[in-house]
């Protein structure tokens, strides 16, 4: 048995928004369990059933959150037959959530050395409903596992290798250009690409430099890859490597995503020498 | 003199929304006032105004709560003559909020057992503003109840049957089908209705079966009565009870109230044997 | 060294909105490196890159706060040259952010007794981003200074004199009229404006009475200037004192800013004896 730590944490990340209260209930739910768990939000503003976007979220935020349990929902086939799953992670966080892929990428990252099965844990609140498996599995199981359960006691053993895995849309060249994704959009319009600071050599970026966006509707706008919103002028566009180390598109003191028309999922083009740098 | 409880908790539901600061001035007056207290948000995106739609999310939500101190505000008529009120309830939970219907639902279902009037009571903030009852009166006193003093000294004894009550509206049987009403919109756009788990026998549904969905406005669309989102096809509409185990429609992976366009308060029939079911 | 504080409490106010995960982040930064610290989410809501929205939320807010230590984050310039401070008030609280102004209402309120520039702090989280001081900078100091570090250790003496400060627009009279400024909307809609209680002597307005509000647009709208929403009927427009002692403008039940089409910023003059009160 573990012993109980004296401060466990719990990350929580859903679609759930903060209008409704399915937060609030979960958080009610974990503090009648494991009254001494701290639960930090991490965002509840994924968009609604965007399993890849909370993936995304998740992998890049673990870093910077307490070992804990890692409560993530996205979840938009509650009630169908997909998995409910804990996994240990080599560092020994705990992730809680549907098995659809959400939990994959830092999954992955981390290398899980146990998965279990939690759609039938004892963990659960009776009766669960069809609808709100945050409140009656995924909330209550966490909470069990911050307050010292073994997560071998939350369900069923399962095999990490047959966990439903997301796929990335990854970046190419193609005739002088970087052909990338839009990963994610965030509140500020700011763009975050599928282009990672490693892939950066050999794809003929120079920073300081001028590069052209071109979109899928056949618009070409000037930009300056450089290295923040402070390095070009108000209103201009810029490629700079994020927060996480991905390359991303922005305006200074503006809204990427309007200015360029262009959602996540989009494909875009960047070709390095366009007009700002000539 | 109660003790002081070790972990004190207060829940705390508004329609302050969560862009000002209301919330958190709240926050940081509980925990000047009682710094031991964990406060958990319950939701703070009731519609403004919307004493019924909080008065609902609250007896909803209660159940999944610890025992505590159960702070609420939607307060359209701060300021002028509406009483504020303390109550305890048969299983120990303490209500504090206005007198006008929002705790009402909560206190009937649990039974209040002492009620009190802390509109002037000696634990407000001076000067107590005409506008933010919330910082001045309600928090203030939630605190030191999650403290420990006892609800007596927070104000002047009061009747519990002289407490506002709100009614909610009964859905009927007319011509064959239901007439129900829709007490909430959810966030993606899912109906709650006034018709619960137990009056459904002798409703004449039948799971797994066609039903149509008429409005006010003489649109007849075909839905499903099923357990969940997952037993239709993307974009259909289904009946179902929802985690609170109350009837609600939806649209799997859609918005209800967009399609029918619905919103709380407003009337629809439910017929069973609707062209799906066909 | 000054003793870890039994419960040390961060309080912290941005602009980064809850869609997105920075917030989370922060939070998960600060649990790592001060666990026993609390965090109070003031507000997140404040209008983006709108640093003096922030500042009065700052100044407006901090008195009902816990002292501690207040992490504010409204950084449009984030990775140019503006310096990131930690400034110890008169009282003992700690304010931690970029110094572009965003500080200064509190720390003028309540005199600066120490200032550091934190932008090359050695509590930051290495690499350092461009883009997210908040994760990298702002938020590790906070949790260093909640957990008991002495400011001084935190960068290096900076004058507090030459801390940038920003300046509000002050209402002035002008031919018989209150020409005021509008320094904040509310969710509600509310207009908060650039005079105080204590420069109500002189003005000529008389509570109970009338008074007509004129827009730059040239609308003259009569409002009655009373002690709260309940002094007036359902839609009428009200100009009364807000809970910080601030004149303000709304509607009852209803959203002065879209009645008045007017915005943060905007001008409008009060003039006493309006319609209603003939």
């Amino acid at each position: 048995m573990t012993a109980v730590p004296e401060r466990p944490v719990i990350t929580f990340l859903s679609d759930y928004g903060l209008r409704d209260e399915f937060v609030g209930v979960c958080h009610g739910v974990i503090a009648t369990i494991c009254p001494g768990a701290r639960v930090i939000d991490v965002s509840h503003g994924i968009p609604r059933h965007d399993v890849r976007a909370g993936a995304l979220v998740l992998q890049a935020t673990l870093p910077y959150l307490p070992v804990g349990v890692h409560l993530a929902i996205v979840d938009p086939d509650v009630g169908a037959e997909r998995r409910a799953v804990a996994l240990r992670l080599a560092d020994d966080r705990l992730l809680v959530g549907p098995d659809n892929g959400l939990l994959s990428l830092a999954a992955v990252a981390g290398g899980v050395v146990e998965a279990v099965d939690i759609a039938h844990s004892e963990f659960r609140l009776e009766p669960v409903s069809a609808t709100f498996h945050g409140r009656d599995i995924f909330a209550p199981v966490a909470a069990r596992l911050a307050c010292g359960t073994p997560i071998a006691l939350a369900g069923e053993p399962c095999d990490p290798d047959e966990l439903v895995r997301i796929e990335l849309p990854r970046h190419r060249v193609e005739d002088g250009a970087v052909v990338a994704h839009v990963l994610q959009v965030d509140r500020f319009g700011n763009l975050g690409l599928d282009v990672e600071h490693q892939d950066l050599p050999g794809l003929g970026l120079k920073l300081g430099h001028g590069v052209a966006i071109e979109t899928a509707s056949g618009d070409s706008l000037p930009a300056l890859y450089v290295r923040t919103f402070a390095d070009v002028g108000r209103g201009e566009l810029l490629l700079y490597e994020d927060s996480y180390r991905r390359m991303a598109i922005g305006v200074s003191h503006g809204d990427a995503a309007g200015r360029l028309a262009i959602a996540a999922g989009d494909e875009l083009r960047i070709r390095s020498g366009g007009a700002t740098g000539e």
